[in-house]
């Protein structure tokens, strides 16, 4: 999330309460998390197992639980607790705000586009020409939408990331400042979800198609000309390159990658990155002519116990 | 989808801009799927593989991206691309109209019906009689709900068909032009979605129950008195029997068969017809006793493969 | 359920048309199913097999379809069909009340609360302070939820209990009396379905985060700091403890009980009780270690058949 103007390392340190190490002037840009941090954002970091993946990033200033010598060009900020502080960020930067009505004065909807009744239309909402968004639809604050995209009823996109720090007294939630873009000729079934991302955005990308009650977590991207089928889940900070096909109730976990054109049959799970060009099935999934062996075995497995046992 | 009206074969081929080959005054009444095409239909086919079953069809008018020779009593239109002239045809016959309100005027509501807030009930709707639909339930244009029907908030009835042509420049969708029937006595939960047909309609017989976010998609038959559990997922042109019973989590394929009283237990998956009366497990499942017994076998696979590396 | 103030045996009977074996003045204070039954409370039991238990339990009355003697201290209510009276009963203390508007004048809504457009809140709602009740939520009648609650859009709460009989002439419901109750700091997702109780109340204790298209079904007790991933489906009557996490599309059995501390991975199906402290995986699951080594010895089974084949 780029911040809506420059902010200096001092006024930051003064939103959070913390220290810092640098130029008090030093310019400061945006925030966000290690996965896509650029120059100029500040990232935070709160393991020391991280601390060098974090400072040796492209980010520009790292919030961090500890003093350490800061790399050349870049600034600290100094908190104990990071992960508290950049969440205070996000909520300062991204407030949320109630709606006084269903269909925000801010947002801003293209021509031909019709916005059926019950629908929710947050503030700052970007939505193309000649698209469809159908009734009891809900589009959170500062999604953006395309040119002829069908969203069907009930869908929700940009609600919060699913992402907690378990601390002692309970789960603490990092506050969601990023969002979500659906590209041009996107078509999304009914009671789909897609969450907004941490900091960056969840993306769906020109022409891929969505079936009913598919779930896509935060900061996953969704190549061009995929096929998610019903009831497919995707967690958090996946990548789907283009032209993937997932058939109905296809759970990935978070964080892998399915390579340009892969199929992944029914029921299967993803629990790691796959090569494109292939087909999968099983959970946890391999290669469908594979397991297809796997399964033939299983069905003649009593008999070649029976055939063990008599030996 | 029968035509309000009576078409003859030459103002079809002029909504198309096609050639024919037949009587121009040749009566039409009406478009459809191959698998639901009735007499007096116009079908299409656009693939060498399928054109004797589309020319052998009950359809009167074939729809056909090569001229061969016309059956003996019906009629051909030409065209270079049948699915885009379908699809057109579709369009043409069931535009999309938005709605100006949540309830529309040309909705039909019988006696002792409630509505809660926030309903959307589409153009042409008709709701029997003691029906209750609680609030947030999308019912699209020319669902037909007939008598003492619960339908639980946020459920969404009537969405598109997922189905589209896979073209080069990316995925064409069908239009669908089919409908949603919930007969008498059926009960559907919260957050279901239901597909409306192709061109036919999705039905829901007397008597079933339905549990929360499920997924039924277009033009599936669910037969009478059959029980659906949490989170099964159904996919398109498939027929339930009366009195199955799905589970939760379990998934079904498109275009098969589940018989009379077949039982599938939770989180299976149906890649096939099954016999009725029986009951099955797994994802793809068998019958459960099949089953439970290759379970069993691996549970032991370990130590029957260290007796065999012993050997 | 408690009834608004205590009602006489002799009052009970004339509601439902049934004989009693009691005092006429016998005070009744509510009614419960057999699995939270109190004293005070009615309980209905129609299978021989259960009928020891029904009058052995915490019930003061027993709503019985057979003249047994009665034990000491309790009151019995005959009838030929005691579901449908229970039903009946359940529907007189808490009759369905349609809505005249989407929040009702009946709903506490606490300080600094915030509900987004298109919500509906039902008769009696009590919602805590600071909670954010996002747009298209439904929250039924007599729903009971904390402070710092956050619920995401079109999220479902108090829907029926999915309980049905099977009679000759179809399913016939057993009308839900409990309610939902959500405590202190919990979280939940977009578009989650969360049933009330049939008698009892469905429940999710403090601290319990959330995922998107979640089913809790009636009845359920969901423990503190526990975490549900999307997809997650869970029956009725079930029993999670403390600090219990299931990943993504875990589908979980009724009446059972997950032990506190319990991990259960992605797309695993809990067909028995649990043990806290453990990790498990599987369809149906079992402890994951066991269950990664059947996995190993699948993927070698093929090489293992062709060995014993061999011999």
């Amino acid at each position: 999330m780029k911040f809506p103007k420059p902010y200096t390392l001092k006024e930051i340190s003064e939103l959070i309460e913390s220290e810092y190490i640098g130029d008090k002037l030093f310019s400061i840009y945006g925030m966000n998390e290690i996965h896509v941090v650029e120059a100029g954002d500040i990232v935070f970091v709160d393991h020391p197992k991280y601390y060098d993946k974090a400072l040796n990033s492209a980010a520009s200033v790292i919030l961090i639980n500890k003093k350490v010598s800061c790399p050349e060009g870049k600034a600290l900020l100094i908190s104990d607790d990071p992960f508290r502080d950049f969440s205070k960020l996000a909520a300062f930067f991204k407030p949320f705000k109630n709606a006084n009505k269903s269909i925000a004065e801010t947002a801003k909807i293209g021509e031909h586009t019709v916005i059926q009744p019950n629908a929710f239309i947050g503030n700052n909402v970007t939505i193309g020409k000649n698209c469809v968004i159908h009734p009891n639809v809900v589009i959170y604050d500062d999604c953006y939408i395309g040119d002829n995209v069908t969203i069907h009823a009930g869908t929700v996109l940009g609600s919060d990331a699913f992402y907690y720090k378990n601390r002692p007294e309970g789960y603490d939630k990092l506050v969601s400042c990023g969002s979500v873009i659906i590209e041009d000729n996107v078509d999304i079934g009914a009671s789909c979800t897609i969450d907004r991302g941490v900091t960056g955005n969840t993306i769906i990308k020109e022409g891929t198609k969505i079936d009913n009650q598919v779930q896509i977590a935060h900061d996953t991207i969704i190549g061009k000309k995929c096929l998610l089928a019903s009831h497919v889940g995707i967690a958090g900070c996946t990548v789907l390159e283009d032209e993937v096909t997932l058939w109905g109730q296809v759970g990935v976990i978070s964080g892998v990658t399915i390579g340009r054109g892969a199929v992944v049959y029914a029921q299967s799970g993803v629990g790691r990155d796959l090569e494109g060009g292939k087909t999968y099935f099983g959970s946890p999934c391999d290669e469908a002519r594979k397991k297809y062996r796997e399964m033939a075995g299983l069905k003649v497995l009593p008999e070649i116990i029976a055939k063990v046992n008599n030996i």
